[in-house]
C-alpha cells in the first residue's frame, strides 16, 4: 500500500462524515466528502505533497489507518468526528504513532452541545483548525506542509 | 438488500444482545435475540410492516447499517445497548439520517448503575420505550406503525 | 369510588396537564386532556380494562390517590409532569404500594433542559413510555393489558 | 477454534497494543507483544494451561471474542488497554460471560492522567494487577491457575 | 371570580409569607402582609390597576391561581418564596399561561443560603425585583402598568 | 383546637407515613401509624404532656399546622418523610415559627440512597434522632420533656 | 467633579454597553445608552435626585469610579454587564465604599447562558432589578429615591 | 478488663471531646466530659447497664477499643468527634464487630460548616441522636438498653 | 486612523504577548511580536490584504479596539492570550460588533493547564487555529483572506 | 530488630485487618491474618526472601514502620485497608523511601462502596494487585523477589 | 523610572487597596496603604533594599508593572487582592518575567468566602504569606532580602 | 514538661518531616528537621522566646501536644505536613486551645498536586507562610515574637 511519494499525508475521517452534504447542512455545509477529497487532493498536489484520503464510522478501523501511516506517511490531517469527544484509544493510537497530527473540525465544537468541548485528540495533536467547513482541510495541508 | 415493500423498519440491536436469555436472566429475562425476533416479524406483518433485524457489538457497524436504513427504511426501533451510554457517534448517526428512531430497552436503566442514568441516543430520538422486556420491541412497532 | 370490573388502572396526571392543548402545542400538541381521556377510555374498553382518570397540580393529592390506588386498582399509568424531577415523596409512594406503574410523557424530557433529565419516578417505575404524544398513553394501556 | 485441552485461557489486548516495544517506552517498556506472548504461552505450559492470545484495536472484536471463550476458556486475562475507561459494553460483556476475568495493565493508571482513574472494568472483574509491566501477565496466569 | 377592570393583576404570595412581620424581622422586615397589601391596593389605584392579592402554602394552590389567572388577568406580580427554589412544577405554569410575571423577593437570595442561589421562577419571568422589601411590589406595580 | 394544657407538642407526620405497618416493612417496621400514635399518647400522659398527632401528604398542609403549633405548642416532633429532602419551605417554616422542632426518621437516611443523605430539615432542628424504629418518637417525646 | 446637588446617584455602566441599540437589539433593545442617559436624567430630575451618567469597558475604571463615588455620591445604580459574572474586584468594591447599590440588568441573565446564572455583585447589593430593559433604571431611580 | 455484668455499654468518645467544657461553649455548652461521665454512669445504673467510658484523640485508639468491645460489650455509644467526617477505618471498625452502635453529637452538624454534613458512621450506625448537648448520652442508653 | 484600503483585518493580541521571544520559548517559540508583525504584514500585502496590528494588557483596551473595528474592518484575528479563558467582557464584545473573529494561539491550550481548556472566545468565533506557533497568523489570514 | 538476610521484605497491613476471618467473611474471607502471615513466610522462604509482617490500626504507626524499612528493607507488600481511600501522609511516606511498594488488597475496591474508588497509595505504588484474597499477597511476593 | 540602587523590589498592590483604612476594619485594619508603604520603605532601608511601591485597580497596569520590574527589580512582592482569584493573565506575567515573587495578603482568604480560596498567583509565587495584617509586607520584605 | 519562660512557643511538625533532608531534596531542600531545630532556637532566643519543637508521625499525638499548649505555650508554629488536607480533627483542636497557631509549609502546596490546596488548618490559622523553605520557620517566629 505504500506509494513512492517523499511527502505524504494521511488524511483521515471519523464517524458520519462519508453523509456530508445531506448531514445537517446548515451545520455542516453542502459540500460532500468528495468535494473535499478533490479540493484536498488538488491543493496538495500544488504543495508537492501526497494524499490518502479516508473514511470510516469504525474507531478501530481509524485506529489501524494511524498504525499504518507510521511507516507510511508523514504527517496526518484528522478530523475524528464524534469520537473526538470519547475515545481514550485514539488518544493512545496518537502518542503511539511519532506523527504530527493535525486535528480538523468543520464546525466549531465550542459552539454546540457540551459534551462536544472535550476533545481527547487535542491534547495531543500538533495544531487545531475548527470552524472554516472545507477551508479547514486546506489550511491544515498547508500547515503540513512546513513540517 | 432493499426489497419491495412500501414501509420497512430496520430493528437493530446493540453489543452484547445476542447473548440474551443466557445473560443475567434476572435482569434481561429468558428471551433470546432469536424470540424477539421472531415475535416482531410476527406482530410486524399483522401491521402491515417489513422488518430488516440486526444485531452487532461493533459501534461502527451499527453506524453503517444505520446509513443504509435513511434510503431503505421508514423508521428504526433501536436498543443500543451499553452504547447508550457512550456513544456522541450514534447520537450523530441519527441526527444524520432523517428518520424516526425509537429506543428500546429490555431493563430500565434508571433502576441500575448511575453510567446507565445518561443516554446520548435520548435527546434525538422520537420516543423512548424501557423496562418491559421483549413486549418493548411489540409497543415500538406499534408506534412505528402510526408514522 | 371503587366500581365492580375485575382489572382497572388509575391514570394518573401531574401538574399542568390540565392545560394541555393550550399549553405550548409546539412541544405538548394540541390534544386537550378531555380528548387524552376519551382515547384512554375507548381503547381500555376493547382491551377489557377499567379506568379511573384524575389529574391534579397537587402533589399531595397524587400521593392520596396513589395510596387509594392500592386498594382499588391493578396498575397506574402515571404522567407525573414537572414532579417527576423533583419529588422523593412520589418515589416513595410507588413502592409504598405494590403496583406496577408505568410512567407516560408527551414529550421527550432527555431532549429538553437539563433539570428534566433526572426523574425520580423512573427507577420505581415497571416501564417508561415517553416522546409519543398521547400515543404514550395508548401503549401504556397495551402494557398494563399484559401484567 | 476450540481445542481439546481441558484448561485454556483467552488473553486478550486491546487497542495500540500491538504497538508495545516501539510506543512510548518509557512508559510501557521495550518487550514487544509477540515477546510477551512468548512468555505468556511459556509459563503456561509450566502451568498446564493453554492459551489463546488476541489483539485488536476494535473494540467490538474484543466483545466479539469474549463472547466466544464463554464456551471455550475456563478464565481470561485482559489487557484492555484505553478501552478500560470508556466501555460500558466491555462491562456488560464480562458480566454476560461467566467467566473470571483478570484485568492486567502494563503501566498504573493511577499515577497517570486523570481520565485513566476510572475503570469499567475492575467492578466486574474477579481481580486486577497492575504496574508490574509483562509481568503482570505472568501473575495473572498464576491467578489464573488457581481457579 | 372575575371581575369587570380591564387590566387585572395578581399578586401571589407564597409559602410562609402569612408569618410577615413576625418571621425572622431581621431578615423580612416588620411590615404584615396585610400592610403590604394595603400598600399595594392603594398604588394599583393611582396607576388604574385592579389587584386580586393571594397567599398559599400549597404549591399545587399557587399552580391552580396561575391557571385561573390565564383568563381573568392581564399580568402576575410573584413572591414565590422558598418554592422559587425547587419547582419545576411553577417553571412550568408560568409558561403554560401567556401573561408576564414579574418575581418579586423581599430580601435578596444572593446574600444568603447557596440553596437560594437558584430560582426556577427567574428563567421563565419578564423580569426579577429582590432586595427592596415591601418597596418591591411597588416597582413591580410599575412595571405592570407599562406592559 | 386549642386545649388546655399547659405544654403540648405537636407530633407532625410526613408523606406515606399513613402507610406504616405495609409499606416495605423491611425498611419501616410492621408497627402502624396508629400503634406509634398510641405509644405516644401514652408516654407523653406519663411526661405531663399534652400531644397533637397529625399526618398528611400535602406539603402545604404541613406547614399550615406548623405555623398554627406556633400559638397552640411548646415544640414539634417532626418525621417529615420524603419533604425532609426536597423542601425548603418547610426549612423557612421551621425557622419563622420560634418553637424547637425535633427531627425523626424511622429509619436511618444516611444507610439508604444517596438523595436521602441531604436533609433540609436537620439545619434548624434542634435536635435530630434517627434510625430507631417507632422508639425514636419516645426519645424525641423525652427530649421535649426537657425544654 | 463633585456638584452641589444634595441627593446624587451614580449610573455606572460596564463593558459593551455603549454599543446598546445596535448590539443584538432581539436581547437587548434598541435604545441606545444615550436614550436611556436621557430617561433616566428626565426622571432623576422629577425625583429631586442628580445623577452622575458614566460607561466603561475598563473593570479598572469602574472600580475607580465607585470609590470617587463614595464622597460624591448617595448611592449607585450599577450595570456592571458582563463584569457582574467574573468580578471579585467589583464585588470587593462595593463592599469598600459605604453606600446602597442596586443592580440593574436590561435582559433576564437566568434566562441566558449558564455563566451568567452566577453573579458576583448581586450578594453585596441593596437590589437587584433585571429583565424590564431601560424601565429597570427607571425602577431603580425610583427605588434610590427612597433611601 | 471484662467485669462480670451481663449487659455492658461502651461509651467511645473521639478526639477533642476531652476539652468539653472549656472549648467553644457556645457550640458545646458548659458540661465536661468528666459531668457527662457521671450522668452517664447514674443513668446506666438506674437500667440495669454497666458502663465502659472512654475518650482519645487518636484514630488507630479508637479502632482497637471497638475492637475489643466486640467480646466485652453488647452495644456502643459513640461519639466520634471529627473523625466522623473523615475515617473510612471507624466506618470498616464498626461493620467489623457486630454490634450495634449508637453515634450521638452533642451539637447538631447539620448547622455547621459543609465538611460537617458527610457521616461515614451513620450509614452503619443502629441509630443517630444528634444536637441535644449531654442530654443526647441518656437518651442512647435508653436506646441501648432496649436492644 | 481608519486607512483607505477596500478590505482591513485587525489583529488583535492579548496580555503578555508583547513579551514573546522571551516568555517561555519553551512553549512560546522565539519569534518576538514584532518579527510577527512583519510577517503578517507581508503576507496580508500578498493577499490583497490590509492590516492593524495591535496589542494589550488591558482586556477593557481589547474591548475598545474589536468595537472600533466594527466601523473599520471587515475582520480580526485574535489572540486573546490568559483572556480567552476569564472574560465573559470579550465574549459579549464579539457577539456586539458583527464582524467575523478567527481565534488564534501559538500553543495549544489543550495541552496545558486545565484552566486553559476552556475558552469564552472560542463560542463566539468564526473558527480557532491553535498549537502552530506563528504560523497560526498566516493560517489565519488566509481564511480571512476568503471572507 | 533488623535481621542479617540479604532481601527483606516488610509486610504491612493496615486497619481492621487484625480481625480478618471474623469480618464480613463474604467480602474478605475466612483465612485469618495469621493463616495470611504463615502462607507468606513459608512462599518468601522458597523464594528465598526474609519477611516482616506487622499489621497495625495507628496510621502514624504504619508511617513509623514505612520509615523504618527505608534502612532495613527492599521491599514493601502494604495492604492499607481504609487508609488507602483518605491518607495522604501514607502517600507522602511512600514517596519519601525509596523502596518500591505493592499494593494489595483482599477484596476489589472498584466493586464496592463509591469512597474506596479513589487510591493514595495507588499513585505511588509500584504496582497494584487487588481481588484476589490472600493469594493477593504471594502474587505481591512473586513480584517483590523480581526486584 | 529605573534608580541605580543595586537591589530593588517592587511592592505591587491591587484593587481596592487603595482604600485601606476605611474599608472594612474588622477585616482588613486601620492602617492605610500610606502607612504600609512607610513601614515598608523604612524596613527596607533597614536590609539595604530599594522599594518602588504601586497601586492600581487595573489589571493591566499591574501586568504593565510587571513586566517593567522584568529590568528594573530584582523582586516582587505582590498583594493581588481580588485578582488573585480570578486572573490567569497574572499568572501568565509572573510566569514570563523571571523573578521570585512573594504573595501577600493582610487577611486569611481561607477563612472567608469560598471564591477566596482559589489563587491563580499561589502556584507561580516563590512563596505565599497571609493573615499578619501589615506585618505581612515585613515578613516579606525579609524573606526577599535572602533572594 | 512546662518550664518557667514567660513567653513559649510551640513548634510542631507533623508527618514524614522526620525525613527532612533526605526526602525528595528537590521538593523540599537538603535540611534535616535537626538543623532547622538549630537555626529556630537560635533565632527564638534572639527574639527572647522559648521554644517547643516537637514531631510526630500520629494525629492524636499532634492533638495531644496542641491541647498541652493550651495552657504551657503563648502561641504555636504548626507545619501539619500531609495532615493539612484531611485531618478536620486538627482543625477542631485549633478552635478549641485559644492560642494563635501560624501554619507553615517547607514548599508551596499550590504548586503540587490538587488534594493540597485544600488546608483544613487555614481556615483557624492566625496567618499562613509556604514556600520559603526553613525560612519559613523563621519569619514565623518573627511574627510570633509580635503577638
Amino acid at each position: 500500500m505504500v506509494e513512492s511519494h517523499t511527502r505524504r499525508v494521511l488524511v483521515l475521517n471519523g464517524p458520519n462524515l462519508n453523509l456530508l452534504g445531506t448531514r445537517e447542512p446548515g451545520v455542516y455545509g453542502s459540500a460532500t466528502l468528495a468535494d473535499i477529497q478533490a479540493m484536498v487532493e488538488k491543493r496538495a498536489a500544488e504543495l508537492g505533497l501526497s494524499v490518502i484520503f479516508r473514511q470510516s464510522n469504525h474507531e478501530g478501523q481509524l485506529i489501524d489507518w494511524l498504525h499504518e501511516a507510521r511507516e507510511t506517511c508523514t504527517g496526518v490531517i484528522f478530523n475524528p468526528g464524534a469520537y473526538t469527544h470519547t475515545s481514550v484509544a485514539l488518544y493512545d493510537a496518537i502518542k503511539a504513532i511519532a506523527l504530527p497530527v493535525i486535528e480538523v473540525h468543520l464546525s466549531n465544537p465550542h459552539a454546540r452541545e457540551p459534551f462536544r468541548h472535550r476533545s481527547f485528540v487535542s491534547p495531543v495533536a500538533k495544531g487545531v483548525i475548527q470552524g472554516f467547513g472545507p477551508l479547514g482541510y486546506i489550511l491544515a495541508l498547508e500547515a503540513a506542509a512546513q513540517f
